[in-house]
């Protein structure tokens, strides 16, 4: 039912080598490139609904407009395609964004170093990517302080010795040790060193943007990278209705070099936009809408992922809620909305306020994670890490959310139905009242019939409490030091390494450091 | 979109009333009978598998045959009814339950004393009871140790005093200090006592669900109790395919009291039950449906649940695991199985194996928890307290799932839309660029817009450490003895009051007591 198979990774053996694998944990577990899910979307609003839905934002569009700043080029193209430009405000006619988004691909690859990483993004496809844009970073040792470039480092070495992964994501936390306008370059350098999964690159600025894209013409080849999607870029709208140029000029730079864009309101109901849901879901489709429709009036066909980032507000502080049950359900209406404009997906991820990877952390995290995998999202951004409503990222809690993608793998394949799914023999050599622990059907199966958590303690109280009585914190605090102490990097061609350090050092050489 | 609400607990007043209502938190939260679902069920199998499930149940109904034990008098019914009874071992033919569980219904009434808290069960409602049956309990304060009398009735008063909870449960936690065989009257009366929910007598013996329907025939008269579910028995099966008279007997005694019957088959895959999920589920709909039957050729029509309690087992240590996602999806199917039986519906819960209220039992918790909101569930046992694989219930846990609870209050009404709910005005008014804080839409809207835990903490970072920097578990633990502190006994009828414990003053001082 999954992708196939990352052969580098496979194991040979029998079923000794098998078991020896699970066994050892979700190291020795076998990784997939992506997951081909075999359950259905979870769609919670009828077609009368969506259409209302649909009519609200094509209202938006036609009568409030969305404004695009910054970025005279954005409003040429919008001009020749018929919208109504009034200054930097511009007006949509109704189905003229539908007709222009028809030429985005429906499904697309991005391609990765090692081709046994490369993803499909769209249709059945779910992939999953660590956290992105923390200024902060935690563990329980050193609690919260500013990220830094080891750490960005570090979290892409723990997402990519992770099976559970499938993208090595961007912006992972920020580094900001580094000049504000060079960080950007040993961003993309430590993605493409430290591991050999697809990534982002930088969006903060259309030169940086330009950079990341020139980065992955290095490592991709510049004729491969003309004609396939190499590396995407992630942004966001600066929610109610404005595009800013910095965005525009940045996302179109990704789609002229036929690059992928994941386009994201950011809409805190009550703040930017309405404090109810329909609202907010007709204003994200209007706002996602016209995003993706100017990737392709700047090239025909470039991919795009249509993106989902609703949020709430708590009643009593006015502060941003993560994983709650409002936008938990308006992500699965947004994915209806997003398959009925045949667009690939982007929606929440593992969202949280709690400042510690506690009960809260991971009632809200499974929550808006689970609501991810139930809207048909292909691409999921922040599957892990997520702590302090996005303001750090936490080494406990990538590891606790890892393990929660690790379930996921199983969780998404459903049921199967046959005669051996079935154990239809089982239960005639069985019968009733005795136990199936022995049963030829058991052996046969039991190696890789349930999830296996790396991070869960399920022995016996006294066990446990013999073993220190330890929480789960504490187990992914030990797990992820593990980890980065086990880690090797992925082969990398020399050359290549040589060209982008290059590439890098004249970069660096040619403007002076910005801190802010 | 929700039921009824109860009248005694909602206050008068106009805005600010209401205001002070959410900023109180829970408890001056309006409480609901039930929910009734706005969102549909999650149908993660086709047609066409639930079909090859069904004819898998018929083939082991027809060939293995289910055990029933101890219960010549089920045998006899059995015998009449037309199935083939060798020794204990029934065997079905094929379509003979189906026609016989006809006469259960669809959808009934089960009594509260106090009427507002009359609970449907069945369709699209939804109820949440606390867990049942662990032997110890647990706090961050004392630990682990055997429950108590006290212990029970606290339970009881936190889920009263919670307005998330809709039904008192049964055994909710073992009062060890009260006899084995006379802590079924003490509990029934706790029940009554300190709850004025509906609830769930005793099933351990014949004699005890005897006792337990008697005292509910006390609590709402004779003749009423003869015509309407007035107390539930949860009764399970010895997985796999047998059930011992000690059930068999117990819940014939509530059937033909016209009382409601619960039936769960606990099936942890690869010991009572194979280690494939389908298998597990057709094995299920096996022991359920024969149980279901049981209840009508007892007496026709009277109520029955058809119940779920999947899990997996670790692979490494053989243990239990709970709130995997293999019986996350599994419950699902079963939901479907249901549905097509038109019987209501028992599944899941929030089931976890940590022995601490923290990520794990929070990450496995509420994936189990929204497994069975997801498949249609109309009675979820287990909805708070569950620790410790069912060991132990955590009064810290029961308040933080409680709180989850609530939070799916609001998930179960999905997204309303409408005019108003599509903030139409709302984007004339503020147009691109500007927030909607202060608009006319939020301030009519923001009061009652987003789900408001009582247990997380949505502060800035620096708040919530200059607040100590407390886990979600302590700020539980301090609200769990608030909740109690604060608590009001609801009134009872003193005539009643005084039948009760003059019924468990005879019938305690009838037999000696028994400790094991």
């Amino acid at each position: 039912m999954d992708g196939d198979g990352d052969r580098s990774r496979k194991r040979g053996g029998g079923r000794e080598a098998r078991r020896a694998e699970r066994t050892s944990g979700a190291h020795g577990a076998v990784h997939v490139p992506y997951i081909v899910r075999g359950i259905p979307t979870y769609d919670v609003m009828g077609e009368e609904g969506l259409i209302r839905i649909e009519a609200a934002a094509d209202r938006i569009l036609a009568e409030t407009g969305i404004e695009f700043r910054d970025d005279p080029e954005a409003l040429e193209l919008w001009r020749r395609a018929g919208a109504h430009v009034e200054g930097t405000l511009v007006k949509f006619p109704k189905d003229m964004l539908r007709e222009i988004v028809a030429t985005a691909p429906a499904e697309f690859t991005q391609f990765a170093r090692n081709p046994a990483n490369n993803v499909r993004i769209g249709g059945k496809n779910v992939v999953f990517a660590p956290a992105y844009g923390s200024p902060f970073v935690m563990d329980l040792d050193k609690g919260r302080r500013f990220g830094t470039i080891e750490d960005f480092e570090n979290f892409i070495k723990l997402a990519q010795s992770s099976p559970w992964f499938h993208h090595s994501g961007g912006t992972i936390c920020e580094p900001t040790d580094v000049a504000v306008n060079k960080r950007h370059l040993d961003m993309v350098y430590a993605h493409v060193r430290y591991s050999d999964r697809a990534f982002l690159g930088s969006v903060t600025a259309a030169e940086r943007a330009a950079d990341s894209v020139e980065m992955a013409r290095i490592v991709f080849g510049r004729e491969f990278a003309e004609n396939n999607c190499v590396i995407m870029g992630n942004f966001n709208v600066n929610s109610p209705l404005v595009w800013d140029g910095t965005m525009t000029r940045g996302m179109r730079e990704y789609a002229r070099a036929g690059q992928g864009t994941v386009l994201v309101p950011f809409i805190l109901g009550g703040a930017m936009g309405p404090v109810t849901s329909a609202g907010a879901i007709a204003q994200s489709l209007a706002e996602t809408l016209a995003g993706c429709a100017l990737t392709q009036l700047e090239r025909k066909g470039a991919p795009v992922v249509f993106g989902n980032f609703l949020s709430s507000m708590s009643l009593r502080s006015g502060s941003p809620t993560f994983g709650t049950p409002e936008p938990a359900i308006g992500s699965m209406v947004i994915g209806q909305l997003a398959r009925r404009l045949n667009l690939p997906l982007r929606c929440s991820g593992n969202f949280t306020t709690s400042k510690l990877p506690d009960a809260q952390a991971m009632t809200e995290g499974t929550m808006s994670m689970l609501a991810a995998v139930h809207c048909g999202a292909n691409y999921i951004l922040h599957s892990a890490g997520f702590l302090d409503g996005l303001l750090s990222m936490s080494y406990e809690k990538f590891v606790l959310d890892t393990d929660l993608c690790g379930a996921l793998h199983s969780y998404l394949k459903g049921v199967q139905v046959d005669d051996d799914q079935l154990a239809v023999d089982a239960f005639a050599e069985v019968g009733p009242g005795n136990h199936f622990f022995g049963c030829s059907h058991t052996m046969a199966h039991y190696e890789t019939a349930f999830w296996d958590s790396e991070t869960a303690d399920n022995e016996p109280f006294e066990k446990w409490e013999a073993n220190g009585s330890v929480d789960a914190a504490t187990r992914a605090n030990r797990l992820w030091k593990k980890r980065l102490a086990e880690y090797e990097a992925p082969p990398l061609d020399q050359g290549i390494d040589e060209a982008l350090r290059e590439f890098i050092a004249r970069r660096k050489a040619a403007v002076a450091d910005m801190w802010y």
